[in-house]
């Protein structure tokens, strides 16, 4: 069995070779020239085994929603990814080769989203496997979309709110890991492979988050559900949010399955892990996002908009217009049951 | 109980106060300037219950320890603080002292040392507790002191080798506290107290590691212990490093340990935690050395030479010059029992 310099050597060194300020992980901290102009931005993530993932989760897919999910805050800020620290607090009992695939992960990762590692800590531990990421992004100065839209009154209250993809594919692809939903007739094998993968293998919006400054006027990404993530935007907005049920962008499965169940709007609504952007922009707006969606080849979706007054709140409406009744907002640690999903300090 | 965005609010937010790019810890992510013409540079250390601190050692402790080893790292490149990102990762049925306490022993030392939280993640876990900080200094561009000497071969071997401080504290504490050392007479209350505080609470050598830009030739932080970490140095500059005992800085109370039971040598050389700085420097600095002494009111002594050949290894020369044998070379993780330190990727 290597040892931790061993590990180092074999498996974390070659994730930092495309970094040359990461000094090759021989020293104390890694070295990083922000471009000039630019401002640095910073996330934190964890996941816990048992939490965030299911155990036996393959450890690639682990480590590609760890960057991920870190990637994804970078996006909703606007951010270039420029590299990430990693900590991994792991049993000593965890053979090489859950390591050797989780770094195999990260490492295809990094040549997806053109990010590398700058270095970290491993330690063992006792307790479940816990694995975290610093990640770092560039914004040129003043460019960071914020969950905050600012201006005159008139042009808040005007804001649009979309959100790119589909949303509700992660929530019920855990409600299917877990037992929780059982459809019937079942769903097709593909159908449910492609579902998981959207709870898997999440896809942050990077360039489209980088398309977005000066577009966009306040982002967030969906990590603890839609309803929970606008309802940050809404809180720091002093608004109510409000979105049309009807409007709302959903995969051909999660329509199915939402038209067979209709109970299943609320996991839909607030179910995490779909990390996807909900962003707010003027309706003026809507041709160039129309033409950005095109371009970049992912839906972008208008499904409601921004008014003054209980800030945080937000209301789905059915085809008449009333408010749905939901049963939940999203996920919340410490207080809730435990759910594979995660929310930034 | 509070919920989790409770518990930002209460104990968390305080402590971005001072870092106005934390948007108060209400986005995705935060967004830091780097002072113009400055490099960036960037740390990850963990600590997990029962591998580097005691269980139920105070939460005021367990926070400073874990800011100021991360403090260390950006000591021994010559960086100034610049911000931090915080992990936590805790028991559900923790309580919310626990936390107030942890939150007052950052808040005081972000006051000592002069740096904010900016961001990070809570997340709960079955396992023990877990915490780590991803800490961000910066150091005028191309100035970062690194663990290797460079330069003309007739220069690197003319390195000597410097140490801040004392050595052996911590080790010493360790043993104390995990009751492999009993000495007797016993050590007066006030003793043991002083090596415990060494233990507990490592002082990260910041100004002095800004001092020593331009000045020392290679650095590192002793995390490890003294042999490990300054075999580092001397691998990666190709060199052995020869160090006379009877030069090494020891407090009063050591001294008298190691007098009294000689075994202990090799705690004191070869144990972790001391997070001194130890650095090579050429012979015509010792002068600049000795006044940087005085100014700062810290301890630097020379305490032996870097030598071509045997990349890494580290001689402990007796009072005749023969080499000692020792036990061990420092702790190395997942591979020896469990200590209470820690080592960086």
């Amino acid at each position: 069995m290597l040892g931790e310099f061993g590990r180092i050597e074999r498996f974390l060194r070659p994730l930092a070779v495309g970094c040359p300020g990461a000094l090759n992980l021989t020293d104390d901290a890694a070295v990083l020239s922000v471009p000039p102009e630019h401002e640095l931005v910073v996330t934190t993530d964890a996941m816990v085994a048992g939490v965030h993932f299911f155990p036996d989760d393959r450890p690639d897919d682990i480590a590609a929603k760890l960057l991920r999910v870190n990637l994804s805050d970078l996006a909703a800020m606007g951010a270039a990814p420029f590299a990430y620290t990693l900590m991994l607090s792991l049993p000593r009992t965890l053979d090489e080769h859950w390591l050797a695939g989780f770094c195999a992960g990260l490492e295809a990762d990094q040549a997806r989203y053109g990010i590398s590692l700058a270095g970290g800590d491993s330690v063992s531990t006792r307790g479940p496997i816990t694995v975290a990421i610093t990640a770092l992004g560039v914004v040129p100065c003043g460019r960071a979309l914020t969950r905050q839209v600012s201006g005159p009154a008139d042009r808040v209250a005007g804001q649009r709110v979309f959100v790119t993809g589909t949303i509700g594919d992660a929530a019920l692809a855990l409600a299917l890991a877990l037992g929780d939903l059982s459809p019937e007739p079942p769903l097709s094998a593909a159908a449910v492979a492609a579902l998981t993968t959207r709870l898997r293998r999440p896809e942050p919006r990077l360039t489209l988050g980088v398309a977005l400054r000066g577009l966009a006027t306040a982002a967030i990404d969906i990590s603890d559900g839609l309803t929970a993530d606008l309802g940050h935007i809404a809180e720091v907005t002093g608004c109510t949010a409000f979105i049309e049920w009807a409007r709302l962008p959903l995969s051909e499965t999660v329509r199915t399955l939402v038209d067979r169940h209709p109970a299943l709007l609320a996991s839909v609504v607030s179910g995490g892990d779909d990390y996807e952007l909900v962003f707010t922009a003027p309706p003026e707006a809507r041709a160039v996002l129309a033409a950005l969606a095109v371009e970049q080849g992912v839906a972008i979706t208008e499904i409601g908009w921004l008014e003054f007054g209980s800030p945080g709140r937000v209301d789905i409406l059915d085809q008449n217009g009333q408010p749905l009744t939901l049963t939940r907002r999203g996920w919340n640690h410490f207080t809730d049951a435990e759910p594979p999903t995660s929310g930034a300090v």
